[in-house]
């Protein structure tokens, strides 16, 4: 039993502390953010960001990891009256890989009988929103996206290319229901995961970034699994796919979406393979559609479903330099080469979108296709794949099901944007969910820095959440260290674009950091960037006194070479009467000013 | 005198050799590239990559660190019959800070006699070019640009934008020599820096990274300097700056250039204000003079010189978040208005052209008043700076002498394009130089990754340059962890844009990878990484046995989710006869085929 109970990382950041803003259509939400506290000096208010962390980093909260979070979202979902509870499907030997013994995760201990739409009835955030309803979701996110601010009375000064989106200057409750009518905005938020603390995705919000977790049949265990969860959440993981393989799926994925405040997204088609003892040719859609309502039982926020790799592309993926390189994708192409007929996600398509409904599990269309090295970016294989991703969208909008659409993968810099064009155009503006792209093959090792440079571009151009890369892809699986750098680099590559899309709150937090740097408060720098531990730890490798931590210079240059020290000197001169004359004096413009010679230039 | 021999470090990249290519108009002339065998089981030819690592990685190589390297160019320099040798300016004290006993730095070993070219008589790569000379330096880098590829005889499919570059199929010594003639590419080349294995800065070749090393008042030896030279350049590293200030900079200098087959570049500035103890103010144009002599003497090839910071700019930055950030343009700015009068820099630039021609030191003009933060990007101050260093740039071509110019610093993404086409129309399309940019503030401890993005999308644009940023900026000095750490982040930078510009031979190497993952030939996924090291321990952190580097999986899925693997089985299956036939049936185009329900979508 020694996993039932694993510890995660619990506490505040460094000088923040996590506050709440109550809706006012629905009094009884409460929308958390982190508000970081700076030096007096500062004569500054704190800076409001953005928290995915849930209440690990509240220290009046109680966390009791076999008992889960709490389940704040019940009342919203019985107020609408339009769900019902029932039995449900027991857990299954095979939902576990028939671990047993030593080898069992332990199945978690608090059972919360499912519920789902009456009737059949969508319960969907979409649904909703179609009938004109601000549901309680739709207010936390309003809420949520602008960062504490209250809204200008006058337009305000917007710097920014937004490439077409339509991002407004404050984010309302009725903003939030137009854009998921219109399907460019999805919450991804399962009737049956009511721990979450609701976000939203879409190209006129913050662009939100995905953490990849799980165990696979050669490593990882349960605790480490709710710990990476715990840990990414905690530097800014606003969603978390459960890509576990191998034994023990149905119980880890119990304890993680119990403990999550955020979305979880699975791969449903990796616990089917599973259950079929991993012969993709065996694969049933009968096993496939036990599965989705295993999962959708659950809890599960989001699916990745393959159902736009058909028959007739794969031949197309015969010549590439690397094939295919999704798992999903493989298996599917397998399996429809295997009985050369259509893919069973493909023919069943409006069958998955009755279940997904029932839950309101929103759907993330994998690009099973995608490109895994820049020679095949941009092919016939993936822009096939991606119309037929756009019919999905259609068929699944008509279920009032929500849909966001995967992305690549490897694509050098100047094909990325082609990427995020065709796929607005294809898919009628569904939010776009990209890995990456990396932008060169020849670094393994650092493929968070050659995706990283990717993801902020794509994101800039219009992708909603960009889905990380670990410094181990290619290599192995992440450990605790290789997801937060994941989630950090995701982090800079989704705020990067954030201030070049102009997001109205997007800057604050730079400008407030390069003040504190400007002015010398260490701590205020520290506090504020987006990893206060490695900064101030980076810093204190060459300057270790506390001392120095109010030091006018810093270890860079040293005292006399220090450029910033020397800014304010010059900006007392500048105080100075008649300076500024002085200066007009030497306004040659772009001559140039040579007394020794009479000539110029 | 324990810092008398320091180690550094030597011996090849794992299955790599270094091999030389001859000149034919020089015959003398012996180009280093690097080939990486692979595996027999590839089938393929060795992969040629570019080398800046010097005789360090050759095994036949005598190192010793006291003699200083091997003076390849002192032939070349001699052929031409222009120029003198001179006993020249002997070390004073205070050009080592007064620096005595255990606190000195040794000489250097060796005195080499300085040379200068006759009667003042200009001896730049950019007069001979002009002359219509090609010399050794030019088919140098000629061949070297051409990484080993023979010119083909038709016109070669290209993929990528260049956004107005001209990047041949094939670079041949008349090229070089007609892009140096117009300005547009420099090789830096101090006739007294003989070990030097000349490169070439522009924007038609292939994109090249600097990485700054140097002691401070606060830190570090002359052993780990030389040491970082040695280890910047072994991991890619096209030119070394370094910014050394304190005590020992001249003998640290010295011993960095003869033991240095990369360019050397400083900012003289730095030193100048050593010695006048540190007060900006103190500065005269008589002690900066005789730094310049000193350095170009020592054989500095380029010069960073903060001639466009004027008087009358100075009112322009008061109001900025971070004031002057750069320390040479704190530094001028400080003296300019402590004096109430134009820069002395700015006043005797003709001169400084004419001690700069008769070394050949390039010119590096320094951007003085680049933003230190995303408030402060493109304001009036710096484009005003800017447009100076356009005029600048004409006087140093009337003077023969090589310019490039450099850039910022702190810039969203949305604004980064603009830089580049302003530098380009401003000063004649000169190569652009630039730090990052970093496009956010506010991830102190990753900023190799904000400015690697930055970096990544200037040098696509047009930067022929990009000075790397590493993991300590804003923190601390880097060790040689951050130097490393700095210089992949760069490489992968430079190489994006290289591909991203559709350069003929970037994608040789990504191709031979992408080809190795996918064979599953580890060892040369491994080899064929900008980090070889790094990529193997990380996958053998999770399969550690020989025997898993065979392995038909990896780690991240484990065999039965591998996509490569079931890729193979599939690209078996289509060879059987009459599978695409099969597939045929199923083209239904973009229409859905849900025969459960006979509807489409």
């Amino acid at each position: 039993m020694k996993d039932l109970t694993p510890t995660v990382t619990c506490g505040p950041m460094p000088a923040s502390r996590r506050v709440w803003h109550t809706g006012e259509l629905h009094p009884q939400i409460r929308v958390p953010m982190r508000e970081i506290d700076l030096h007096p000096s500062a004569g500054e208010p704190p800076v409001t960001v953005y928290d995915s962390s849930g209440p690990y980093t509240d220290p009046a909260a109680e966390i009791a990891i076999d008992q889960g979070l709490p389940r704040l979202r019940e009342g919203w979902i019985d107020a609408r009256a339009d769900t019902e509870s029932y039995d449900g499907r027991h857990v299954k030997p095979e939902d576990n890989g028939f671990a047993e013994g030593a080898r069992a995760v332990p199945e978690f201990p608090v059972r919360h009988a499912p519920r789902r739409g009456r009737d059949g009835k969508p319960v969907t955030q979409l649904a909703y929103a179609r009938a004109g309803i601000i549901t309680p979701e739709m207010e936390f996110v309003a809420i949520r996206e602008n960062l504490g601010r209250k809204a200008a009375k006058a337009k305000l000064a917007r710097d920014g290319q937004d490439w077409g989106a339509s991002i407004p200057d404050h984010v309302t409750p009725e903003f939030v229901r137009d854009e998921i009518t219109r399907g460019r905005a999805i919450i991804p938020a399962n009737i049956n995961h009511a721990e979450l603390e609701p976000m939203i995705i879409g190209r006129n919000f913050l662009v939100k970034i995905n953490a990849n977790i799980g165990n696979s049949a050669v490593t990882s265990s349960m605790a480490e699994e709710v710990e990476k969860m715990v840990w990414a959440t905690r530097w800014g993981a606003d969603t978390v796919m459960d890509l576990s393989t191998g034994r023990n799926i149905h119980n880890i994925r119990d304890w993680i979406l119990r403990n999550s405040p955020v979305p979880i997204g699975t791969v449903p088609l990796y616990q089917a393979l599973e259950k079929v003892g991993g012969i993709a040719e065996d694969l049933t859609w009968e096993v496939f559609r036990d599965t989705l309502i295993e999962q959708a039982e659950q809890g599960v926020d989001y699916f990745t479903i393959h159902a736009g790799v058909r028959l007739h592309m794969i031949p197309m993926t015969v010549n590439r330099v690397t094939g295919i390189v999704s798992r999903g994708g493989s298996i599917m192409a397998k399996w429809c080469l295997h009985h050369h007929r259509e893919s069973f996600l493909y023919e069943h398509f409006e069958e998955i979108c009755e279940i997904a409904r029932a839950y309101d599990v929103s759907f993330s269309l994998g690009d099973g296709l995608r490109p895994g090295c820049i020679a095949d970016a941009n092919d016939e294989a993936q822009f096939a794949e991606l119309e037929t991703l756009g019919a999905l969208t259609q068929v699944a909008w008509k279920h009032d099901c929500q849909v966001m659409i995967e992305g690549p993968g490897h694509v050098a810099m100047h094909k990325i944007k082609a990427n995020m064009d065709k796929q607005l155009e294809t898919c009628g503006e569904a939010p776009f969910y990209t890995l990456g792209p990396l932008t060169t093959d020849i670094a393994p090792g650092y493929d968070h820095i050659t995706s990283g440079i990717g993801a902020a571009m794509i994101g800039w151009f219009g992708t909603a959440m960009l889905c990380y890369v670990t410094p181990k892809e290619h290599l192995g699986l992440p450990d605790r260290d290789d997801v937060k750098v994941g989630v950090i680099t995701y982090k800079i590559a989704a705020h990067a674009a954030d201030l070049a899309k102009g997001h109205p709150a997007a800057q604050i937090r730079d400008d407030a950091l390069s003040r504190a740097r400007f002015e010398f408060r260490w701590e205020d720098q520290f506090n504020l960037a987006l990893d206060p531990d490695t900064a101030r730890s980076m810093h204190d490798e060459t300057l270790p006194k506390e001392a120095h931590k109010v030091a006018h210079f810093c270890s860079m240059c040293g005292p006399k070479f220090c450029s910033m020290r020397i800014s304010h000197d010059i900006r007392a001169e500048a105080q100075k009467e008649g300076m500024a004359r002085m200066a007009e004096k030497f306004r040659e413009g772009g001559a140039l000013y040579l007394p020794k010679r009479e000539e110029g230039a």
